[in-house]
C-alpha cells in the first residue's frame, strides 16, 4: 500500500510540474537523463518512481504526457512502477526513440535538469550532458536546450499535502527518540555511547538515516574540542557542568527529519543553568524567532536569515558561519532555496524567495565558550501569512538531572 | 581497523592513480569537485574516503601531492579520514582557496572527472562544471581544464591486492547463501518467498544488497511471463519441470559481487533435465567458456563480448541483448569498460582493452521456452596470460529434488 501511495505521489509531483511549466518557459522538460541511479541516485528519482540501469531518457510535455525512454532491460520495472504514461523500450541506442518523441512534440523549449546553485535540482552529469547533445547533433532540437533546474527546484519545494504528511509523520518519530535520550543520560556515559543507542532506536524505529551514521546523532558534550564546528561523536564523557546537544536526523518511507535539542546537566548545587548558560540559550531562542517572524512569503531566503544574524549579534555573540535555514522534504538538506546570508558557495539559493507550501529546517547554533553548545533545529511550514513550526519546538533550556527542577 | 585499511586503501589508489597521470597526459587531477555527496554519492567517493556538504575540491598532483579544499564544516571530517596531505576549509567559497592552489601547482592540464562511455568516471555534474568554469574564468587556469574520465577509469579497474581480497571475500558470502538456497526449495514456494528469506539470510550476514532489493535476488521460476527480461519476483509457484534461476549481489566491507545459478526441479519419473533444458545449459556454458578463453590482455571488450556471442549463436540461440561481461568492484557495474558490442548505448566502453588486475562478471543468459531461464554469471580476473574465476564456477545444472541424483 505505501508503495502504490508512493507512485500515485510522483504522478501528481509530475501533473504538478506541468502546470508550472509555461511559467518557466518550458514545452518538454527531459525530467531525468540518467543511468545506473541504483549506484548513485538522481535526485529527481523521486518523480521517476524507480532506478535504471541503461541510459534513459524520462519526458514531460506541458500539456502532461509522460514518456519514458528505456533500455529494454529496465522496461519491465518502469512499467510496474507505473508513474508514466508511455514506456518505450530500446536495445541499443536511446537516440532513435528520443528525436521520434521530440519529433511528435515540436517544443520551442526542451528543459534540461541542472541548476549551480542547488545540488537537488543538479541532476544531469557533464558526461550524459555531452551524450544527449551529441543525439541531438544535426537535428532541430538540438539548439532549444534550456536550463530547468529552476523548474526541478519550484516541484520540489512546493510540497503537496502527501508531502507534508510525510514529514510529519518522521518529526514525530524523531521526537519519540529525543524523548528516550533523558532516560539514558547520566554523567560518565561517552557520546559514542550516546550515539549507539540512539542508532539502535532508530533501527528499531525502521527508520533510516537522514546522513551518513558517524555523524548521524551528532552529540556534543561540554566544551567544544575542535576550533569550530563539529566533531564526530567520541570518547568525551559527559559531566556535571556540561551542555548536551544532539542532532539528528531520519527518513521514513522517504521523507526527512532534522532536529536539534539541548540539555544542561547541573552542578552540585546548583538550581538552575549558569549565566553564561542561560544567556546563550536566549540568544539562541531570540534568533530562532527573529528568523521564524520573517520566514513568511514575499521574504527572499537572505531576509529570513539576515534577521536571524542581526539577532545573534545583537546578543554581542560572533557572527554564524552557517544559514539559518534550508528546506527538508525527501532529504535533510532538499536544496532549492536556502535561508542563508548572499555568500558565494550558496549561489543565487539565498534569493529564492519563500513560498507557501514550503518546508524548512531552521536553526541556531551558538557556543557558550566552558560549557558547550547549544543548539536548536525545528521543522517550519510556510503558508500565506507566514511560517508554524511542525515540531514541537523546545523553548527552554531542559534541566537534568530532572529532580532539580 | 577496518576502517583504517579503508583510509590506507585510498591512499595507495591515489598514488596509483598519480603514477598515471602522465600517461593521460595530465599535470593535475580534480578528483572530485561536488556537494552532497551524503545525499548523491560521488562514484569518485571510493578514493576521496568522506562524504561533504559544501562544495568541495579533492585535488592530486602528479607528484603525489593531495589536497582537499572544503567548507569549514565539513573541514573536520575530512581531516580525520587521513587520506589528503592537506586539507583547507573555507567559509564564503572555494574560489580563492582553489585558485591560489591551481597557481602554486602550476599545471598545464587540470583533468576533470567525466565521461560520456561509462558512469563510474562520470563525477562531475553539468552545475558543479559551470562552478568550475565559472570560478577560473579570468584566470590563466580557465584553457587548461581536460578530460580524466579515462584516468579515473583506469585507476577503478585496476584492482590493487587488497581490493582483490575484498572483493573474494564478498563472493565468498554470497556463495555460502547460494547454498542455502537448496535447503528451501520446494515445489509450491514462490519466487517473492524464496527472495524474501535470501534477503533474511544477506541481512543476517551484515552484507548490504549490490543493487535494489526489489530486484535482488531477481528470481525466476520456470516459463517467462515478460516478453523479455525479468520482472519483479511475485506469486509464481515453483513447480516440477521448472528451471530456478536466481541472480544476487552483494556489498561487503565496500566491495561487491554478481552471481547467477540455475537449478532444474525434476518432474515424476525423470532422471535428467530434458532435452531442451539440458541444450540450453550447455549452450550458456559453451559461451562463458568461449567468452572466458577470449578475456585476456591485448583483447578488447568486444573481441571477448564477440566470442562468446558467436557461441551462443553456433548452438541455435537467438543472439542476447546484453553485454557478456562488466567490471566488479566497488559496485556490481563497475564501469570503465564492458566486454560488450559495440553499440551505442556501451559508448567507447567496449573498446577498453583487457588488463591484468581487472576483475569481470562474466554471465550468460539463455532461454528454455517451456521450461525457464538458464543463467551463469562468476566473477573472473585477468592475469598476464589470461583469466581465472574468482568464484566456485557453476559447470553442470543442479537438479532437484537431490535424491533423484
Amino acid at each position: 500500500m505505501a508503495w502504490r501511495k508512493h507512485m500515485n505521489l510522483s504522478q501528481a509531483k509530475l501533473k504538478q510540474a506541468a502546470s508550472l511549466m509555461e511559467k518557466h518557459g518550458l514545452d518538454c522538460w527531459i525530467v531525468e537523463f540518467a543511468r545506473e541511479t541504483g549506484n548513485r541516485p538522481d535526485p529527481l528519482g523521486y518523480l521517476v518512481g524507480t532506478t535504471v540501469t541503461w541510459p534513459s531518457a524520462f519526458l514531460l510535455n506541458r500539456d502532461g504526457r509522460s514518456v519514458a525512454i528505456v533500455g529494454s532491460g529496465d522496461a519491465g520495472q518502469v512499467e510496474s512502477a507505473g508513474v508514466w504514461d508511455e514506456v518505450r523500450g530500446y536495445v541499443s541506442s536511446p537516440r532513435q526513440e528520443l528525436v521520434k518523441l521530440l519529433d511528435e512534440w515540436r517544443p520551442n523549449k526542451i528543459g534540461v535538469t541542472w541548476s549551480q546553485d542547488d545540488d537537488t535540482s543538479d541532476g544531469i552529469t557533464l558526461g550524459m550532458y555531452r551524450m544527449l547533445e551529441s543525439i541531438l547533433e544535426g537535428t532541430d532540437h538540438s539548439s532549444r536546450l534550456a536550463q530547468a533546474g529552476a523548474l526541478a527546484g519550484e516541484v520540489r519545494r512546493r510540497k503537496l499535502p502527501d508531502e507534508v504528511e510525510g514529514i510529519t509523520s518522521t518529526i514525530a518519530t524523531t521526537e519519540r527518540i529525543f524523548q528516550r535520550v533523558e532516560g539514558i543520560l547520566r554523567p560518565g556515559i561517552t557520546a559514542r555511547q550516546l550515539q549507539q543507542e540512539v542508532q539502535r532506536w532508530v533501527r528499531e524505529s525502521g527508520s533510516g538515516f537522514a546522513w551518513e551514521e558517524r555523524m548521524n546523532p551528532l552529540v556534543d558534550f561540554g566544551p567544544l574540542g575542535a576550533p569550530q564546528g563539529h566533531t564526530l561523536p567520541g570518547d568525551t564523557a559527559l559531566r556535571p557542568g556540561h551542555l548536551i546537544h544532539i542532532d539528528l536526523g531520519l527518513i521514513q518511507n522517504g521523507f526527512a527529519s532534522d532536529l536539534q535539542r539541548t540539555w544542561y546537566w547541573l552542578r552540585d548545587g546548583e538550581k538552575g543553568a549558569p549565566e553564561p548558560v542561560s544567556k546563550t540559550f536566549a540568544a539562541t531562542l531570540a534568533a530562532m524567532d527573529a528568523g521564524m517572524a520573517a520566514l513568511r512569503p514575499g521574504n527572499a531566503g537572505h531576509d529570513v536569515d539576515a534577521a536571524s544574524r542581526q539577532a545573534v549579534m545583537d546578543h554581542g555573540f560572533p557572527e554564524p558561519q552557517f544559514a539559518f535555514g534550508h528546506h527538508v522534504g525527501r532529504v535533510a538538506h532538499d536544496g532549492a532555496g536556502v535561508l542563508g546570508p548572499r555568500w558565494e558557495r550558496y549561489g543565487k539559493a539565498p534569493d529564492v524567495p519563500v513560498e507557501p507550501g514550503n518546508v524548512f529546517a531552521v536553526e541556531m547554533e551558538l557556543e557558550a565558550p566552558e560549557y558547550g553548545l547549544v543548539g536548536l533545529e525545528e521543522q517550519a511550514i510556510v503558508d500565506n501569512d507566514g511560517a508554524r513550526y511542525m515540531s514541537n519546538s523546545q523553548r527552554e533550556l531542559w534541566l537534568l538531572p530532572r529532580k532539580h527542577r
